[in-house]
């Protein structure tokens, strides 16, 4: 346990994430995505038969191993914590009443996302190598929108409050539940225990569902009872002309996160949903506790350990062949399009009146993977079916770069519709300066 | 590496931590307090053959150790990273003008502080054990204050600019540099090389004390430059009507105190002193950047990790017989009276005008030994000499309740001591009310 060790990687890996950011910020490219390439170049560039993350002491561990060095673990809960915030903060910005206004549309955009790429990446397998399981778990990791990487974007450009950026999110939230029920039952049948029973996958689908229509229904509920009952309780001490005593809300909203992301967690859905879920329930009130610019604060500090450890995956050595390069450009296209075009029809079909403009934004917010396509990758690597990986680690290789080409490609392109749609202001006010 | 076990003991931890925290807070004990105890509490009650630490999957190393599971390596570095950020905040109130100002009380105050408990620990074991070596070592340990400790006791009750305040953060500041210089000269003593070289001691005083005259010129000198060349640097642009590129300030200063933690860590100081330089580089101009309130809700997320952590650390087994009990209780005395003597004196000789209301505040201010002595004493079972360690595991023990009572006796007279010289505001207020 050497803290000296752990210091040093944290100083470097933010010092290098930082570089990274300003640079790509410099040429109005999204700061993450220089964050992601620092990741990807400190573990690919070798230097005396050593990569940066060796000289750190980050010994990224074989997947499916339950042992970690003390460096990564640090990292990895960094990284995590970080995504869990991230997500706590988008939440903070989500109103129930607001997500449930645009429902329809949000489930539309979900559902034809979810199904499009699915279909796409299965055709895709069936034609070429025609392996059942690899077909599943590229669809699988076609599938979940990557929500943390299109949301930074929108924070980043203050659009938050934009129809189409609330549907994004909204589909988003929808999206990764589908995902993790289709991840859910694509693993369940390559399981080595022959396949998966129908009750099997009802359950999933059940659970997924409860969990997210309780977590909304307790915020549009719940929520607003417990805080009029708290308004009454202080009006009630200041009337007795005793000082209320006061609840620390920030540590109110940490454990309520964290929590929130322990039980999504721990019944088979990814932590990031309950964070989200978590911060919609302080999103009512949350101006006047300052929980956003807290969170934000927070969040600051541990979000780049996460875009470097989304980059920090990428072993760019599975990619020697010109048969893995012209099967990664494949999958590359199909999942852009099929996101695309599922989410754009999905964004139409759902509201009629809505743009082209706002179409498009939908459906290229929709298209990055970034780190849930790379986890349903690892679980592929990790699931072995009649004595092999579902998943080959050449196919392993593909689409991890996909989850990050998607993320590469994604944030310029929506940046510069967003500045179509919505022009910043401080071209008008450097052009009406007096 | 499982994120579920991860976010559990979070949770689970942190709730505890508030719990313990809002009982002692409501008896108007510092809530820190409670959170050592309910470290002690999870470490030590067995239920059914398990501590809560096995629950939580929380191994903690055997000393000397360089494994260590993934929910204790995140939980150390929580801890650790907890007392930098707070040790930063305490910097970022002390500006160098003000610590220089009250420099020869300080400095008399933390020599004596040194010196008294030093020699009463040496000559306690050698009148009783007359080993060499336990002596050496619960005489470092004594030797060492926890200004964590004592800085979140002032901080909570806003008292930070009162004389005391800063003569004891001040003296607590030189004192940790004195603390680690003689523990450098004890291991170097008792390490297996056989004695520390005349030069090897001269090397570890002055490379010690060069680090800190150093920071504190550079945040005298060379800060204020970097920060009117930023303020020409910025009017320039806006002059010629251009938008001045922005620093990141909260980025800036994380880096700082980062890099200046692992380079005290790194030449054999404590991470700690690091912070608190790295913080007193900012603090002339922390109100701007709103340094302060950022890094207090940062400190706030960890801190109670690190409580947790110091309070994990006693094994309440180790003090089974009648003999180690009353030593226990002998050194107790003689670390609380050493200490409060030699500071309290140090503070009358420095300054004649000063109060013995304010003499004895920074007396027993500078009590707590908290981790600092729970460092020493682990470096001390892990130091060989002759084939057996340089403490033995009952002396551990017990200079281990001895860091821990001594911090736990400390605040509660502090808060008397400062409640009887600042009254506090609120109960003029209370009786002043319309």
């Amino acid at each position: 346990m050497e803290i000296v060790s752990i210091l040093l990687m944290l100083l470097v890996l933010f010092v290098l994430a930082r570089i990274g950011n300003r640079i790509f910020e410099h040429f109005g490219i999204p700061g993450l995505i220089g964050e992601i390439l620092v990741g990807i170049l400190i573990a690919n560039i070798v230097i005396g038969g050593d990569t940066l993350l060796d000289f750190l002491d980050i010994e990224i561990p074989a997947p499916g191993s339950d042992h970690a060095g003390t460096n990564y673990s640090v990292l990895y809960a960094a990284a995590e914590i970080g995504v869990i915030f991230l997500l706590f903060s988008v939440g903070l910005e989500t109103k129930v009443k607001e997500l449930l206004g645009v429902g329809k549309s949000a489930m539309l955009v979900a559902i034809l996302g979810v199904v499009i790429p699915f279909v796409l990446g299965f055709a895709y397998i069936e034609f070429t190598d025609s392996n059942f399981h690899h077909a599943m778990f590229l669809a699988a990791a076609m599938v979940a929108t990557s929500v943390g990487i299109t949301a930074r974007v929108i924070k980043d450009m203050h659009l938050m409050d934009k129809l189409g950026s609330k549907i994004i999110i909204g589909a988003a939230v929808i999206d990764d539940v589908l995902g993790m029920i289709v991840l859910a039952i694509v693993k369940g049948v390559a399981g080595s225990d022959g396949g998966m029973s129908i009750m099997g996958v009802v359950q999933v689908i059940v659970v997924a569902c409860v969990f997210v229509l309780a977590a909304i229904l307790f915020a549009k509920t719940v929520v607003p009872k417990i805080y009029a009952w708290n308004e009454r309780r202080v009006k009630k001490a200041r009337d007795e002309g005793k000082t209320p005593s006061s609840v620390n809300m920030l540590a109110l909203a940490l454990i309520v996160c964290l929590f929130m992301s322990w039980l999504a967690e721990s019944i088979g859905l990814a932590a990031i949903i309950g964070a989200f879920l978590a911060g919609m329930m302080f999103a009512e009130h949350a101006w006047e506790w300052k929980l956003e610019q807290k969170f934000e604060t927070i969040t600051s500090v541990f979000i780049s350990f996460f875009f470097i450890h989304v980059g920090m995956q990428v072993d760019l050595g599975d990619l020697g062949s010109t048969a893995v390069i012209i099967s990664a450009v494949a999958v590359i296209v199909l999942a852009v399009l099929g996101k695309y075009i599922g989410c754009a029809l999905g964004a139409k079909i759902g509201d009629k009146s809505i743009s082209k403009d706002s179409c498009n934004i939908i459906g290229i917010g929709m298209v990055p993977r970034g780190e849930v396509g790379i986890i349903v990758a690892s679980i592929g690597l990790n699931t072995i079916v009649e004595g092999a990986p579902a998943l080959s680690s050449s196919l392993y290789a593909i689409i991890v770069v996909m989850a990050v080409a998607t993320t590469i490609i994604a944030p310029p392109i929506l940046s510069k519709l967003y500045r179509k749609k919505y022009p910043p202001e401080y071209t008008i006010t450097a052009n009406d300066k007096i």
